[in-house]
């Protein structure tokens, strides 16, 4: 199978530590991609994913798997089920929802930057940067004040997170995310132990 | 359990329809409630939800489930699951791929409905309007060209799927997606026969 993705992607990140951690890496052939939006692609959004987004695992029968989540549940199955995305119960829920929020918070911060550095300068509004920021912003203050999250055993939303820090510092590295949730300094300091999220950090910006 | 909804949220509607045809909607206490984007809200988002959206599942011990595909999920478990969503094999990638395309989709329009309303018009960008209809309009295209979609027993796709067509009409009434897709507008007639939909559809414009 292969994986459409980019070394700067958050959610192909995502993918490539949850494939990592989960023994496939291996099974997977990265095809590096570039989706712009504002830049159409007939080919990716006709075969590939009419969103035209990554990453995306095209399996070997030529159909395509998105996004991110269900590549990741997808790849989690294929290793036994149950691995980073409880199979049951109310863990089950909870996790679900904390990724939804990751999920959220990482689009959030995407719009941020398409309108700070995409979007022609006289035609940006920063009340909408302000409103996107606070979603993300207000989704790290969430699990700071819900530090179970860090204790559980590795998953979708241990990883997911990561990747939504990795990216403020990427993208937004004056943010001040350090200075205002020091649970979430701790516990990505103890994920960047991890072989597979220093593998994947993002390049130099 | 409470679920937080707006008449007009296409993703609130897909939960709705999904609780009538999972017979679990009088177990739903309905709270109307209004999200727009710069509008703050404290009180949503650090209690419900931080990225601030529609709709949110709060469970009887006072936890969130989100984000709309999460609750249906945890709906068709209620009702003992693999109703609309597959419990297992190729097709539960198909339906959870087909159901994020959708997703993506139904961002996509919202973006535009942002960007055409809520943004001062002297901000705005029509090739941002542009890139965000290109998604979405190949999401329709691509169910257009699979139409195995619209044949099976009924499912989160094909509930997603109405909700965006009717997002469509709703907001963008002239954007002429039923002279371009035939096979749409048969599935959307066809869907239109049920209850569910009907009683869900957004009030008038």
């Amino acid at each position: 199978m292969k994986l459409t993705f980019s070394a700067t992607s958050p959610f192909a990140r995502k993918v490539r530590i949850s494939a990592i951690e989960l023994g496939l890496i291996d099974k997977i052939e990265f095809v590096p991609t570039t989706v712009t939006p504002t830049t159409m692609n007939e080919d990716y959004s006709s075969h590939v994913n009419p969103l035209r987004k990554l990453p995306a695992l095209i399996l070997d029968d030529g159909s395509t798997i998105v996004d991110s989540y269900v590549i990741t549940e997808y790849l989690d199955d294929l290793a036994g089920g149950g691995k980073l995305i409880p199979a049951s119960g109310p863990k089950r829920w909870q996790v679900k929802t904390e990724h939804a929020i990751v999920q959220g918070m990482l689009d959030a911060m995407l719009l941020c930057r398409y309108e700070k550095m995409l979007r022609p300068e006289a035609l940006r509004w920063p009340k909408w940067v302000d409103d996107q920021w606070d979603r993300a912003w207000h989704g790290l203050k969430w699990f700071e004040e819900r530090p179970d999250t860090f204790s559980r055993p590795l998953d979708i939303v241990q990883i997911g997170l990561v990747c939504a820090l990795g990216y403020a510092d990427f993208r937004f590295p004056s943010c001040g995310w350090r200075d205002a949730f020091p649970r979430l300094v701790a516990f990505n300091d103890k994920m960047m132990q991890r072989d597979s999220v220093k593998a994947t950090l993002p390049p130099a910006a």
